[in-house]
């Protein structure tokens, strides 16, 4: 088992840094999938990371973004720059998988070997998904794309955790969806660093774009002021300048050394997760997480006395541990462990 | 300090429990405040808890959730029972502190002692509004209200992660919104027990409960369908039928069970937290967390070594521990520890 997969990854990865299409979509899967597999394959890419411009473009549905993000990329690709696009979806029970559809009917991008378009939706454990599209852009920097973008709607919790690990964040809305902004403004307008209103060409662009600019004047932010810009994005108006202001931020972020604090504090979540997974899988091995919470449910304990004693029973397995080796190697003499490994 | 705490809760506690406004406004300030006040108070009055129904309403902006708030508290003390109303207010830097401005123009509830309405914005770290709202519902549950209903705006994940808490859930739309079903669809929808389409007499009512409808029928559900109310909160229309509603929905959880399951499963995901935060403190006391992922950001190591690392270094701690203790019997002899401990 262990060999073939190893085997696996030993084929497949040199071909995912190669930007190989099918490499790529398999090595997505087994990030999906998550596991063994997954977390070996981040090991095995991690070094090459962290030389992609990576762009999230979120904003409520209708707006456009699926548009928007096609036209960014073509007009990367005019610049001989390479694409990777992960169209996070949330899948709700109601909608599930409408957006790769919708982009397939629209895209020709799908043909062009420099760009890569990949949809990731909700499987399986909350959390997932935002865990595995970081994992993927991960993958698509290593592959070597000078950028990858990642388009999210910008509701739901795996969602605003996804738009938080990339280094530029384009808030897209449109006109006539007054209340709109304002539903998107408690867990998203806040770490916006470039505003679009795109179907600008529509009534209202003038109230949108004022109460946007409104809502920045009242609010705290640091020397980058978000630039509010208006695109017609099926006609292609005004990518350009979305485009240079991108560009623009981007210096800002290296001139300031934000991109390495901001860098830095994702990386940060994303390890303090891994971290959780890590203690409860051992909490549930020591004591039972699921039977210490029952003694919670049933008001035995707080809860803090019930995350209290599981991680209490996970040292305390770990210092029985080392008890056990001095123990038996006092009982057996230093030849003991010796034995023990040759049988 | 540790007995100037104690003394302070030993008095706070019981005015707590006797539903003393003052009190519980005190005690919601030192559950905010987080940190050992906290968890001693949580620890107090967690036996009190499991016996108020905890009903979460939430929704776009501007659908009414306020009015709607106030008028089934009014509905309820018409009952002669009493109300815990928690207005959970997402506070972007640019509306800060408007919810409640708002609901005490247009609430006479706060004259009546039946009634206790608190409002609860974010403060400092990520995550801390969802543990303080979810320590306040216990608040007032173990405070003997009869009810708690927490009104919080549906988008942003501590909102979401407040609502996922409670019995009920109660998604507030209006009219002419098309787009903000979708928006709030993927977050949200998906854990609402019951709909209500509020300022019914607007224009538009048929489409949306119809697109509601259309999404439920698509949608998979257990046994329970989400009904879908109609009210006009502002002339109190239709308030009756959603409190019957929501005392159906209640009878459903109890006879089906599903009310232990969805409760084991908040407080699983709580102790999970908890637990993360201990392992988190524990890893930066023993080898710093910040040191080690600064290794990740470096791309010396992947995000999942650096976890690992953290993990191993936390656990090696204890390992340690165990065994100078044993070395230090060792080396004293028995009689050593009772010496140390008469020094």
């Amino acid at each position: 088992m262990q060999v073939r997969r190893g085997t696996g990854l030993d084929d497949l990865v040199p071909r995912v840094l190669q930007r190989n299409s099918r490499a790529l979509g398999r090595a997505i899967s087994i990030l999906e999938d998550g596991g063994t597999g997954q977390r070996e394959l981040i090991r095995r890419v991690y070094g090459e990371t962290g030389k992609a411009r990576v762009i999230g473009i979120t904003g409520p549905p209708g707006a456009g973004k699926s548009t928007l993000v096609d036209r960014l990329a073509r007009h990367l690709r005019q610049r001989e720059e390479t694409v990777g696009i992960l169209a996070v979806d949330p899948t709700s029970p109601f909608t599930g998988g409408a957006l790769l559809g919708d982009r397939i009917r629209m895209s020709s991008l799908y043909t062009d070997p420099g760009v890569f378009i990949r949809s990731m939706a909700t499987r399986g454990a909350m959390g997932g998904l935002a865990r595995a599209s970081r994992d993927a852009v991960d993958l698509l920097d290593a592959a070597g794309f000078d950028w990858v973008l990642v388009e999210t709607v910008g509701v739901g919790q795996d969602e605003v955790d996804v738009v938080r690990t990339v280094d530029t964040v384009v808030v897209v809305t449109v006109p006539g969806l007054g209340d709109d902004i304002q539903a998107i403004k408690a867990g998203i307008l806040e770490i916006a660093d470039v505003f679009v209103v795109n179907k600008a060409d529509r009534d209202g662009v003038e109230k949108t774009a004022k109460d946007l600019q409104m809502m920045l004047s009242i609010g705290e932010h640091g020397d980058w002021l978000p630039p509010i810009l208006r695109t017609v994005a099926a006609r292609d108006e005004g990518v350009d300048k979305l485009l240079s202001e991108i560009g623009r931020h981007r210096d800002y972020m290296q001139t300031s050394g934000e991109i390495d604090r901001r860098r830095r504090s994702h990386l940060r979540l994303r390890v303090e997760t891994i971290l959780k997974e890590r203690v409860v899988a051992a909490a549930d091995r020591v004591l039972g997480v699921d039977r210490e919470v029952e003694r919670g449910h049933e008001r035995k304990v707080d809860p803090y006395r019930v995350a209290d004693r599981l991680f209490a029973g996970v040292l305390e397995d770990a210092r029985e541990e080392a008890r056990e080796e001095i123990e038996l190697e006092a009982e057996d003499g230093p030849a003991g462990p010796t034995e023990e490994r040759m049988a």
